[in-house]
């Protein structure tokens, strides 16, 4: 169902010119189990080669590219699922994207399906797994995080709703999603967006009419989430205004976490964790761009996109 | 109550000689907060100094010496309420072990409650945090995975059961426990200890009469809890005997994570994760040591201790 690339990891282990390499694996929930598998098969190849790999499946996170785990005497991190992010600087990861493989039949159906959007002035955008099958609509690739996208109309190719989100929250336009595997139609509402824009914009109200005399400022330590400059940024502007704050460093991000007394939290790492969850949390907790929304008292909401230029 | 050895911090940040040194605390749950707030001192009194120290407060676990966080970019990391391990090699790390202090009439009424039990031969343990308190009774400090109490009757002086169940589970035998916030005895009976050998005894028994044909490894990334080379013996033995296993590598282990197609896990890491929490996991899972009772055939109950031999 996915193209593994099996081949190309066993090329690449056995170039690192070790009798007993370290390799660490690093999947998507989604993928670990079949990523588990593919493990055995690879050590069995290798064994016949003569390389006793040493071979460990990473069994915590993988949200992203942004989400490489920090860890030494790793010779290999095979990242699967995941495109390079271009903002940061990986030792030792290669990619593997898990393109989605159909038979000659049902890729026949999805082409056909898509088509009749792409005709019709859609703009199609996927996740990478799609990205091959798609090509002849040159499809725009996104990230839950962060993506570009041109045109009225939009068409997301692929399966559940985080990717399609981050697009609605970002344009609050309502988007339509095919999904691949069922070939069923869904979309994302014109009212479900309202609605989540008027939760957010209510938060920032609560700030401007009690503004906050001391924040939690939430660091990540995944290379693509570390928004240091950012956070740099923000502790000028608070510094400034004469708000208190301190400031935390985190792995992983969760409500029984955030017990300090703080009157609020920014995260200054995957903006979906307050997108997504934000109900989760005791206090409330904001995105860079909201916390900057109550700076400006602006009530234009705008996404809270990971950028180059934060780190 | 507790010294959290302010002016030593100071000192060891304005030794780093840098205009803004990144420094990250680090705390067990119960001193976070307090701790935090003694960030706010510390960084008051760098600035008096002309010191711009950028302090974070670590968001995540703190189990003990042996869970320092794989961080990059920090000139030091101060860790509170732990002794530093022997057979760890830190860089960067300094240890405050937090001595809980009390007023002069408190401290007379603990000493003279411990006496009771001192004088009439019962040996005294306790944590870090009271080891300046009960030097009089030459104690010894235990650790949550580790510790060697030579004597036929115990005192845990200290809060909590977490460490005087390591003694119970070791010894199997009764402990009496002196609570100096409280002033009150509890003890881990002999009941309970029987009860929980029962349990782990019958999860080993599990084993024996359905052998596993799979099972899944788990390697710590936590510097105190990687216990690799211990990992590899157990490889040995798995060889040996045509069982196959998939080995993975975790930060922090929880149920929800295991999901994998083994017939139980086998956790090298901290010892305590199985103890404590085994009925949480819907596979069995156990230290090395249960697992190296199935493979003896033994059932003769041993703590997994955590020892420097194992790395």
């Amino acid at each position: 169902m996915f193209n593994l690339e099996r081949e190309k990891i066993i090329n690449k282990i056995l170039k690192l010119n070790k009798k007993n390499p370290k390799i660490l694996f690093q999947a998507p929930e989604g993928l670990k189990l079949m990523v588990s598998r593919e493990m055995e098969e690879i050590e069995k190849e290798l064994k016949n080669k003569g390389v006793g790999g040493d071979l460990f499946l990473w069994l915590n996170s993988c949200y992203g590219a942004c989400d490489i785990p920090n860890v030494d005497n790793i010779d290999l991190i095979i990242h699967y699922g995941h495109e390079p992010l271009d903002y940061i600087k990986y030792k030792n990861v290669i990619f593997i994207p898990a393109y989605h493989e159909f038979d000659e039949e049902e890729k026949k159906k999805i082409l056909e399906d898509v088509e009749r959007f792409y005709k019709v002035g859609y703009k199609i955008v996927t996740t990478i797994q799609y990205k091959k099958l798609l090509k002849k609509f040159n499809p725009k690739v996104i990230l839950g995080c962060r993506g570009e996208v041109e045109g009225e109309k939009i068409l997301y190719v692929g399966t559940g709703r985080f990717h399609p989100l981050m697009l609605a929250y970002k344009y609050n336009k309502e988007i339509l999603i095919y999904n691949p595997i069922s070939k069923k139609l869904d979309k994302i509402g014109k009212e479900e967006i309202e609605r989540f824009l008027k939760k957010r914009l209510s938060r920032v109200s609560k700030l401007l009419l009690n503004p906050p005399k001391k924040v939690g400022l939430i660091l990540s330590t995944k290379p693509g989430q570390c928004r240091y400059k950012l956070l740099k940024e923000i502790e000028e502007e608070l510094k400034k205004r004469e708000i208190k704050y301190i400031k935390f460093l985190a792995d992983n991000i969760s409500p029984n976490l955030l017990f300090y007394d703080v009157d609020c939290y920014i995260i200054i790492a995957c903006p979906r964790i307050v997108l997504d969850d934000f109900k989760l949390y005791d206090k409330d907790i904001y995105t860079v761009e909201e916390f900057k929304m109550f700076l400006n008292k602006s009530f234009d909401y705008k996404f809270d996109e990971v950028k180059e230029e934060d780190f």
